[in-house]
């Protein structure tokens, strides 16, 4: 498994997300939760993001701002419901153009075949809310996301 | 509507309930809101609820202790997600004795038929974790919370 698996049940609220890291756990773990991390590879390479806030701790809040070449800028916000290093973390994520559609976010951290497979939950409050956020480009988004995710853990060994 | 309707689909992340209060908008959303009048609404009558922590604004927390008679206690915790008096509320919830199991519960307080519908959207990790909770007793529990704030909501008017 060197891409990412994806998996989005017709009908269903959730998106469920798989990918290897040739990288120790605990440094996949450290880059995903580091706000000077983030903005090498938050989102796909023709977008710009920077971390306005980010507490990764119980009861923090994270916001980040995402730019494109005409200046266009869209805001991210979410809390922290809990944050276990280097297991899991558990977190709220929505896009600030559609307030109040928020889905509950769970990273899973485990030790695979010398390195770590990361698992993300999504759930949604609703089976359209799933379904829009598949169409808005998020897979694909993702997926780069993964791949920028993946070179900056060969750079940092 | 005067019982709380409760939609939970086979083989579905969510549980939905509604439930008509014969009161104003401010004032369910005040009483469902504070540290004050939490214990005395929130879970079924047999159970003594204690408020430890309860900070309703994004970013904050709350936890609450609920104890039997036997003294066996029983904690839950979450995070707020957003608070917008007196329309919606988004936050986490979890059982700590289920630590990791969480849920996103979105609370819409709408005006209706001169009094308030209050629709509380839960959504799941995983249909298991659904089912589990529909298993757990929160249906008699959850109408009981809700009958003792209906009283407790005449009392305040």
């Amino acid at each position: 498994m060197s891409k990412r698996n994806l998996v989005a049940e017709p009908q269903q609220h959730s998106i469920i997300g798989t990918r290897f890291f040739n990288a120790p756990r605990e440094l996949v773990f450290k880059v995903m939760s580091d706000p000077a991390t983030i903005p090498q590879w938050w989102g796909p390479r023709n977008l710009t993001t920077t971390v306005d806030k980010m507490e990764p701790q119980s009861g923090g809040s994270w916001r980040y701002l995402v730019s494109d070449q005409k200046g266009n800028e869209f805001a991210f916000r979410g809390v922290y419901h809990s944050i276990e290093a280097p297991l899991r973390t558990i977190s709220t994520y929505e896009w600030e153009a559609l307030a109040g559609h928020v889905s509950l976010e769970t990273t899973i951290f485990e030790e695979s075949e010398g390195g770590t497979k990361v698992t993300t939950i999504s759930v949604f409050q609703s089976i359209e809310d799933r379904d829009g956020m598949m169409q808005s480009g998020m897979e694909e988004g993702g997926d780069e996301a993964m791949d920028r995710l993946e070179e900056l853990l060969a750079k940092l060994q």
